[in-house]
């Protein structure tokens, strides 16, 4: 058994990690970090999990690393990078916030405003997105998760963008979000009342952080700059990304492409052509739901791509990496099916 | 007071008329057409208009249409040119199904795939997106009302369009709808245990009928085809369609043309550079937010629309309408603000 | 037309107020004052009422109360009384707050926890169930608007308490409550991600505090005091109160005392013994729906009443007592339909 | 590892079945029956199982029961007393409908509308409440689950009334239940948009079907007829039923009574006096949540209870009896946490 820490355990990515351990056969808990909850108990802050044995929350100060084989880092940007330069250098880290996704400091800055404080642990960060960094996640000490709209947009344009299927040059990605994605933050907007039965965009214009991931990606991938769209929208549903992606190129050798790709991936499902994958369909999974459509207009293709941003696009995501970084066979307590309805 | 007929009317577009009627100073309802449903209350059809003092659904054959000056027909596609074909020639009509929109028989056909069953009355029908054919409503007797997809995607392109503003062979537009647009219809997927708490693309790839609307409106103002691609999504909430274009054009030129076309419309609100407009701050009303917004790469450009379908994108702009057909004013029993939350 | 100032017009209730005069012909708000928004404009606060001629959002302070003729109070629990203490004692003032609901001040300090603080004010205010205080509201200088909660109780149990027709120590609510009650306050449980999907009873026990209100209200009424079991639940939607209660006596003789005591109501519809209203026919409206059914275990009823807790249970019944207080027909500006769906 | 066929695997509970025992380590699906899709894959049938290796829908004929260990029936009442009927007497049947739950076929027959078609199963099906049939569920070969409605309720009381702890002759079960406990029936108030944002209660007065299992149970505990009050809800969500049980007794006795009855139990949770449990909190898991409170009134006690109607009210129980049955352990497959958000 492998003892597990997780920082930041009070948070939605924090509970859904310990949802996903708690059926893990070869990983236990043995201490939950979360600062301004130190002290309480897990069932009062998650009564989802009052029937867990799980360790009351501490602060991180209080956790001996030296009997963690792996901790979790379910921080909050710019808290994340602080309190992992000061871990124990040797300690094998997952982290799920931003804070090592970014290879260039100053592309780091530039998304997030302020300069970067770990510089050195950043040098040695692997991009967490597990299908695509294989070999280098399972060498790695510290493993930097994907976002959860960056992951979403990869998986729908990485395999096109190798096989040079697509004009570069317009590429849209239009999201919709669901809103756990914004976190347990108490901001008005995400009140029940303000939210529900109600939509629109944000982030719109080429602002969004995760853009960053997404310049990184590309352009390594394609051997030059590319720049996409990328309009984010907020639904009234709790968990799920749907990206649906603009581009042009021919629609079967797309479907073809994604086939390829992932035709051993154990948590990709390319559906067939023309069929649109739905976010109610992927939801407490790990799994991504991949379809491509043609259009009227010759030569173009539409892409949409489904994964729950909480499973997939965050923890689910962490545990898959951190499996590959002790040893343990990948799919360890992620293959639950979807929960529907 | 004028009479008025509704067919139609224990569907939700009829039921959003009588809403809307009810507050109308100078409209009273005398017939209510409800052929499946004929002989029941309204109140027992529709508990919440059951305060209203209403005449009891009937069979179209049994109202006397001498005494009617106006009729909303508001019956499913097909039926209602079977219908609107037997009623009497000079009865001021208001259709809000898709039968009459198609200007040439063979784009209906193609997009509807029967033959068309009223070709005389097509002939005289008036496209009915009131903002843009005002004085033709004016003098029509039979106004076809403009499809709510096809209105949303309109309102944020027609300026555009017509100003030569923008890339006419490379226009995207997203489209998030709602249910209610669905009908009443007795499907597996419009069940809530089916659409909460997800979402998905649907009639992707240029199948839409929509798209027949704006073939022919957006053609019709270039002076040669444009063919737009339209991506409809359904989400969980009730009521609202948000368009998301891309375009390719300078965004402040975009924004400076929408405020100027829409400056004196009364229930089209062009919001500030940069912001986006909310579906929920649109329910129940028939008004219409847009934004522009500029993207990182120069040169494009992001126009978003928010109205209620329902409302705006139906029975409010039939009743619009039918107010410049009986020489109302045009904001009467319309003005109401929108429910928030 | 009347001048009209509303204080706390950032939040929900004043909201509610504007949505509502916004449609009324003889009324014009004058004055918004909103403390921590002030300077600000109510279209940014509020986007759905950016269409409207609003005045920006003021301190308390800065009102000409002078020019006001009624002034509505949508002001937290608390802050209520001391700003209501330091307005002109001749202005007419419509308090959509706890604060002067009990005659007793004790009761007050007993539910509330502090000493009230205007105490003079309290002496003449007039209790705002305008179905049953009507006359003392047209003479009133100050009125208290019910709370939510004890009005859909109040509809559902006066009647039956004062034709004597029920077992007085054998009643129980059990409340459903929207979200929207809550208000816009920023707690975790209000957050779109906690609370939908799922539900739960609050205040359990006979702990919530419009228990103030029922005690003083059926104690009079009956002669006696009198206890109810009051449980509220909340509920993942934005409006609406479903009460269910249960109670000792003959369902028919219930039914019947309703339809008497309600027959001339404007807004109170008493549906046909055994049906049982939803909230959803009556949101965004100043309707209550009640309905009456018996049990298979003879001598027990079940009532049900549904109210929107924004409109009737708080600025649709404060805007009737404003129409009240101003001599205006009480059904000005409360007459619209419900948003179904 | 034992063969398990599934019945009705087309519906909500058959979905959920499938979910379970994809996560089961001793049983494999072998058949899945679905006479109205026979022919079709599950993948098509519900695409949130598309990642499972399954085999394709078929009629119930052209099962090999020879070959099965287990068959659980999913299908709708009355069909499934007809289906069963004709099964081999020798296997081992876990029946998820009412056919079974009642054991006199007169009351059956009152109830149901119907006379009982398969009167010789029915004398040796066993009540399938776990926690309370143990024994019996482990040497049955046809085991006729609970109701969900009746499974919460029973919770929530039967620990009581074998205590002799409350007034017999004063139950009153508030009830609300989430949709999918209706089924994906194609009904007008199962919409979306007819569902959603209100709420209602349904089958008032002593008439919902699972009255019946209340009267046989509680009368065989107390040993005299016991008749409950039962008014169940229908609320906005899609899983989830929460009971709030209105009982004469004494609240701390009556909390150490569940306290002292469940304390083994792997799925009941007694959550701390004054406590409310919620139904996010056990959505998509086999647990039972459940809070006792005190009324200021003394002498009265609410008791709280929820559960998953699909899960623990119906394919969790279900799972859980047939390891039971088949001598596994009993919280094999059930143990999974649940979804929140």
């Amino acid at each position: 058994m492998y003892n597990i820490a997780i920082l930041g355990a009070s948070g939605y990515t924090g509970a859904e990690l310990i949802r996903l351990i708690a059926g893990h056969s070869s990983m236990q808990i043995k201490a939950l970090g979360g600062n301004s909850k130190a002290g309480q108990k897990m069932g009062d802050v998650f009564p989802h999990l009052r029937h867990l044995d799980l360790p009351d929350l501490v602060t991180a100060d209080e956790i001996n690393f030296a009997e963690i084989d792996l901790c979790f880092c379910a921080l909050p940007h710019k808290t994340s990078q602080e309190v992992i330069s000061k871990l124990p250098a040797d300690l094998k880290i997952v982290d799920l916030s931003a804070d090592f996704r970014l290879r260039d400091p100053e592309e780091y800055e530039k998304w997030y405003g302020n300069p970067h404080a770990a510089l050195e642990q950043q040098k040695e960060a692997v991009y967490g997105l597990t299908e695509f960094y294989r070999e280098e996640i399972k060498a790695a000490r510290l493993v930097a998760g994907t976002g959860c709209n960056a992951a979403t947009g990869q998986f729908a344009l990485r395999p096109l963008i190798e096989a040079d299927l697509i004009d570069l040059d317009d590429i849209i990605l239009d999201l919709k979000c669901a809103v756990s994605g914004a976190g347990r933050a108490l901001k008005e907007n995400l009140l029940h009342a303000e939210l529900s039965e109600g939509y629109h965009a944000y982030a719109v214009g080429g602002t969004h952080r995760h853009l960053g991931e997404f310049d990184q990606e590309f352009s390594v991938l394609a051997g030059r700059p590319v720049k996409v769209q990328f309009t984010p929208h907020l639904i009234p549903a709790n968990r799920g990304i749907l990206a649906t992606v603009y581009v042009k190129g021919d629609p079967q050798a797309i479907h073809a492409a994604f086939e390829k790709a992932y035709s051993s991936e154990p948590f990709i499902e390319v559906v067939p052509f023309g069929q649109t994958p739905s976010t109610r369909h992927i939801r407490g999974s790990n799994f991504c739901h991949i379809g491509v459509s043609g259009d009227r207009i010759e030569g173009r293709a539409i892409v949409t791509a489904a994964l729950d941003n909480l499973t997939k696009g965050s923890s689910g995501q962490a545990l898959q990496n951190a499996n590959l970084m002790l040893g343990i066979e990948e799919t360890e307590g992620l293959m639950m099916a979807p929960l529907f309805p």
